[in-house]
């Protein structure tokens, strides 16, 4: 197989792209992603490489990416989060690779800056390190599973957001991110036709006002979602999900609830700007 | 308040840290973390500062962390993943922090190897983007939630990885990590006495052996979360720990599961050793 393509003669369009650390390699993966989606127009088939934590697997790795790239017919891309000199420097003596290595610029800056050597092990991030930051985050996850769509209204004081909106508006994937990304407590709660025909939040929500966002979506894209569940049912059609979005809307905007549509949104984009305009943006004095 | 201390006269533990980005800061944030967390003994307050997305919110948040930094004492450290020259320029002239920008060393050098120039917007990355890729990640997380703690077993077929332990084991969280990051279909299925009397994994298991992963726990660390849930009960208590842990470890050395402790492990330790085991690595030819 080759990648190369007829409508860019010289640079082909699918790229064979790997992760490469010494410990998870999520932050390598997502920072190649956040890299990569800066360039149109290319495919990238995508590999893992995590545990890279010896000298003799940082050479197999090197092995595995050129057998690979051999295969593609295009040198590789790798983003490698290793630090570590023992293991860059097997690594590079046998990788035939174009490798970008994430980190090693900002280290010596960072190590003059704070006063305090590195100790060149990048995988300490997404170990557990500070226990009890790490419990809190495993405390939010199980606090927003028990909390979601409403599902008990013991413990709503405690929630750090609470998200409101029509079922199938985005609240429960947005509330497991924020409970998985940011440790937060987020309760989430439906709005229901019994809500719009007394024309009032849930009464236990009105006690909780500053800490509710809204979630709402276009109807037409509401109908396909809620079809997908329950197809041909009243509770999808696109007339009732227009009277439940606009009556949403209606109430939030009564009650001067802050919302947005989650759309075209993704879950990361609803979850910064839930943070942002709930002013839940500083994480103060917490060891790494 | 000034972040002076005593053992290290010149250089201070507590350091002020911001995520400047033009859109989530959500790849700031976990590359900080991950360079921060090489260096020991330091202490942070962290500032996210998403959708820095004009000149002038450039020269604000240049400003506003001008004005923290002066209340704290110390230089603060930016993590800045801005691209666009208009708006790193702007932040820049205004800022007077240790910067780290992110991303604009490799963008160059990536250009000439892609042949394709960048659109300079990091902020893509966590945007929609692909609708399909989004949209299976989403279907990976509601799967999830629905094949949580065995609650069916319908479906169990189409799942990329399932589960198995004694309950509290870290499967759930665990389960929605693979989801949420990594898009993959998660069950997961608890082993409880009953099965270890029948001397059988729960037969609706053996048909999708090839796809089980098991948690292990040491007993001491179930007895102290089982007590948070239930304290003094029985289930709790370090005898029945000890027995369920045993059994069910020698269930899964018998049929052949691999598993591994989540004592000490995160939930991204234990999901990227999961895919690595169950040989998951390649996400092939997806579009970014």
């Amino acid at each position: 197989m080759t990648a190369n393509n007829s409508d860019t003669p010289n640079k082909p369009k699918l790229r064979t792209v790997f992760f490469v650390s010494d410990a998870t390699a999520i932050t390598a993966e997502t920072l190649a992603n956040s890299v990569l989606a800066q360039f149109q127009g290319l495919q990238y088939t995508r590999y893992r490489m995590p545990f890279v934590n010896t000298e003799q697997k940082a050479r197999e790795a090197a092995l595995k990416i050129n057998e690979i790239g051999k295969e593609s017919g295009v040198r590789p891309l790798v983003f490698s989060t290793l630090v570590a000199s023992s293991l860059t420097a097997a690594f590079n003596e046998y990788c035939n690779a174009f490798v970008i290595e994430l980190f090693r610029s900002f280290v010596g800056p960072l190590e003059r800056e704070l006063g305090v050597p590195s100790d060149h092990s990048v995988g300490k991030s997404h170990e557990i390190g500070d226990q009890e930051r790490y419990n809190k985050r495993i405390d939010a996850i199980n606090y927003t599973l028990a909390h979601d769509d409403g599902q008990t209204n013991k413990g709503l004081g405690d929630a750090d957001v609470i998200l409101v909106g029509v079922s199938r508006s985005g609240k429960t994937p947005t509330s497991l991110y924020l409970a998985m990304q940011f440790g937060i407590k987020a309760a989430n709660y439906p709005l229901i036709p019994e809500d719009f025909d007394r024309g009032e939040l849930p009464p236990i929500l009105e006690e909780c006002k500053g800490k509710i966002f809204g979630l709402s979506i276009a109807p037409e894209r509401l109908s396909q979602i809620r079809s997908e569940r329950r197809p041909n049912s009243r509770y999808a059609s696109i007339e009732n999900c227009r009277y439940e979005v606009s009556e949403s809307q209606k109430m939030m905007e009564r009650e001067g609830i802050q919302y947005l549509s989650s759309t075209t949104k993704s879950i990361e984009e609803i979850s910064a700007t839930i943070l942002q305009q709930l002013k839940i943006n500083v994480d103060p004095m917490m060891s790494m």
